[in-house]
C-alpha cells in the first residue's frame, strides 16, 4: 500500500508539480557549485534547504574551476539524464553574483534547473527537451536580508526548495524569453578527421572532447589507428572499445560515458602527457 | 495529514526533544571534521549514526586544515545559523583525542553541538543564544570498545545518533560550567580605520576577516576608496556591494555572506596576491 | 506505531531481503570510488540508483588513488564494520573496465558487496565473515546502453539499487566459486620485532601499517621505546595511547581506530618526514 501511494504520488507529481508537497522527500535536489567543499558555503545552501524542505539533497559536484561557466556547463548537462524526473537542479558558478545578472528557473518536461542567468544551465536544459525560462522575482520566497555575494544560498536554494514543496513556478518568477545563451560547440567529423575542443579533463587526466563518439564510428572501426594533434604534440592512438584494450601507460581514443570521443592513457594521464588544457583544440586524423 | 503529522512532531520536537523519535528520521545530523575526504573516516563515522537514528546525515566540511580549531570554530560558526531547529551538529577537531581532554554537548534554544572540549563548538554555541555545556559520561551511549585516536566515530557520532533518536541530554552526560573557551576575536572599527584579523581564506582566495561588514557600512558608503595594509604589502582597493562592481583582476573589500568584511579580487586570488595567511592581522584605511 | 512498523520491517530485511520494497528508503547504499569528487561520475551513479530505489545513499570515498585496488579494499575492509546490517556496498576501482573483467555480488550474513571482479571487494567481504560471490549477468537489472568505461554507473549502481528494492540475487547474477583474490597481508610480530607494510596514508600523514596493535600489547607497554625502520630511515619513537601523549612534532607509534599499528608524529605528518610511501615495508624494533 506504502508502495502504491509512493508511485500515485510520484505520478502526480510528474503531472501536477504543485501537489508534490505531501510527500516532498521523495523530491530531489541537487548542487553544483565551483564553491569547493573546504568552507561552509554548501552546507550554508543544504541548510536553508532543509529549513525549508524534507526533500533529498544530492552532491553533483562543488569542485568546479573557480568562475568556469563553461565547464559547469558541461558537468550539468552530461549529468542530468540520469537524473530521475521531478529532480531540481540548483547550478551556481557565478562571477557575476551581486550585479544586475538576473536568476532563473528553467522548467522542462521531467527536471527542473535554477541558477544564475548567464549561461551555466542552457546545455543542460536543451539536452532535456522543450524548456520554458522565469526570471526569479518573488521575494516572498527567497532568504529574508539577501546577501550581494551568496545568492546560491539566499535565492537559489530558497527557491529550489519552495518548489520542492510545490510552490507554482508562476508564482516564484515571471516567463521570459530574454536569456543568457551558452552553446558547448560540437565537434565536425568527416570521413577523414575529426576536429573539436577539450570540454573537460576529469580527474585520471582523460580528456573529455566535444565530438560525437558514436558519430565517427560510421567512419571507423575499433583497433585502427588514429592521429592526435594538440597545439604542440602529434601522437599515435588507437582506437578502442576500453582503456584496458592498450597496454598501461599507451594513448588510446575511445567513446567516452557521455558518448564524447575521449583522449586517454590506459593507467596514465593523457592531459599531463600532452600538455594540454580545457577548450583548446584537437585534431584526429584517421586515414 | 501525512503534513500535519510532520508539522506536529516537529512542533513537539522543538518543545520535548525527548519525543523525536517517533519520526527520527526527520531529525539532522551535521558533520564537521579535519579528517578529510581521502579515507574511510568519515564514513565510519556516518556508519555508527546509521546503525542508530535515521536521521538525516550533512556534511559541513571535512577539509578544516589539520588540527586548526580556529578554523573549524570559524566556519561551524558561519553556517549553524543557517540550519532548522533540533539540528544536531557533530564537529571534530581534535588534537587532543585520548588524552584527558573531556568531550562534550552543548544544548541552546534551537540547535546541539557535540565535540570536543577544546574551545571548538564555543563560538557556534554563542551565535546560538543561551546555552548548557554537558561533559559526556555514560558509556551506555558510545561503542563497546572506545579507540584512543578516533573519539568521532567511538563517542561524538554515537552520541549524536543517541540524541537523534531522544535519549535526553542528562541520561548521557551531567551539566558543567568547567569548559575550554575560544574567541575568534572582533575586528576593531573606527570613522578612519578598520584592523581585524583574516578568519577564513575561501577556495577563491577572498579573505574573510572578523571585522563587522555591516557597522563599516555606517561610516563608509559603496564605490569609496580603501586603503588595504597587510603584513608587508599596501594596496588600494574600492568598497563595493559585490565582486562583479569592478573589472577582473582588481582588488575589492565588500561586505561578504556573513556579514563579515572580505578582501577579494573579481575573478582572482586575493590571498595570493598579497600572500596573506590565516589569522595574519589586516589593517583598512579610509579616510 | 510507526516506530514498530519501521523495526518489525527491519527485521523482516535482515531475514528475508526480497521483502525490503515495502520500505527501501531504509536501505543504505554506499560508494567507494577512485573517480573524484571533480566531475559528475559520482553524482551519474546516484541519479541512476535514485531513478530505481529511494535508499539512502552514503559515500565512504571517491577519493582512491586513481587504479589503487590495493587502497580502495582496505579503505571498504576498515569501513564496513561499523554500517548496519543490510547496508549495500558499491566499490569502483576498476582499471579493467570494458575488457572482459566480470562483475560481481557477495553476499554475507549481514551486508552485500557490489563491483568489479579484481579483488577490491574481497578483503571487506573476508572481515564481514562468510560469503557468496555471483557473476553478474541479467541484463534486466542494468543500464540500456552499457558504456564500455563506465561500468559503476551502467552495471553497478543499477544492480545495488534493484537489491535495495528487492531483487533477489540469483535473479540478477549466478553462483560463481571463481574470482580474482586479493590478501593485504598481515604483519608479522616477535616479542622483539613486528614487521609489516604501509596499508594506508591518511590525510594527517600517519601511516597505517598492516601489523595488528591489539597483538602488539602482548608483548610491549605504553610508554616503551620503539625503532622504526624504513627504506633509508631509522627514527626513535614512543609508543603511546594516542597522539597528545608525546609533545607536538615528537614521532610516535600508536594503536590506531582500525587496531592497526599506526606511527605518527603529534600534529605533523609522518609520511613527509619519513619520506614513504604506500605499500612500503616498515620494521619496528622493540628490545
Amino acid at each position: 500500500m506504502k508502495l502504491t501511494l509512493v508511485i500515485i504520488i510520484r505520478y502526480i507529481n510528474m503531472r501536477h508539480q504543485y501537489i508534490c508537497f505531501f510527500w516532498d522527500s521523495l523530491n530531489i535536489i541537487t548542487f553544483l557549485t565551483d564553491f569547493g567543499l573546504k568552507g561552509g558555503y554548501v552546507a550554508q545552501m543544504k541548510g536553508v534547504a532543509l529549513s525549508i524542505t524534507d526533500a533529498r539533497l544530492i552532491d553533483i559536484t562543488h569542485d568546479i574551476t573557480p568562475h568556469n561557466v563553461r565547464e559547469g556547463a558541461f558537468i550539468l548537462r552530461t549529468t542530468v539524464p540520469y537524473f530521475p524526473v521531478g529532480t531540481i537542479h540548483v547550478a551556481v558558478v557565478d562571477p557575476g553574483v551581486g550585479t544586475d545578472r538576473k536568476g532563473i528557473i528553467i522548467t522542462t518536461k521531467t527536471q527542473i534547473l535554477i541558477g544564475p542567468d548567464n549561461g551555466l544551465l542552457l546545455p543542460a536544459a536543451r539536452v532535456l527537451g522543450d524548456f520554458t525560462v522565469y526570471e526569479i522575482i518573488n521575494k516572498n520566497y527567497i532568504l529574508g536580508r539577501v546577501s550581494n555575494t551568496f545568492h546560491g544560498r539566499d535565492i537559489f536554494a530558497s527557491v529550489a526548495a519552495h518548489i520542492a514543496k510545490g510552490i507554482p513556478f508562476d508564482k516564484i518568477g515571471k516567463q521570459s524569453t530574454n536569456f543568457v545563451e551558452l552553446d558547448l560547440g560540437q565537434g565536425k567529423i568527416t570521413n577523414k578527421t575529426a576536429v573539436g575542443k577539450i570540454n573537460y579533463i576529469d580527474r585520471f587526466g582523460n580528456l573529455i572532447t566535444n565530438i560525437n563518439g558514436i558519430k565517427l564510428l560510421e567512419f571507423l572501426n575499433f583497433n585502427e589507428k588514429i592521429t592526435v594533434l594538440t597545439r604542440d604534440k602529434k601522437r599515435e592512438a588507437l582506437f578502442v572499445q576500453s582503456y584496458g584494450f592498450v597496454n598501461k601507460g599507451e594513448l588510446l581514443v575511445t567513446v567516452g560515458s557521455s558518448n564524447l570521443l575521449e583522449i586517454s592513457i590506459n593507467q596514465g594521464n593523457a592531459a599531463q602527457e600532452l600538455g594540454i588544457n580545457l577548450d583548446e583544440e584537437v585534431k584526429l586524423i584517421y586515414i
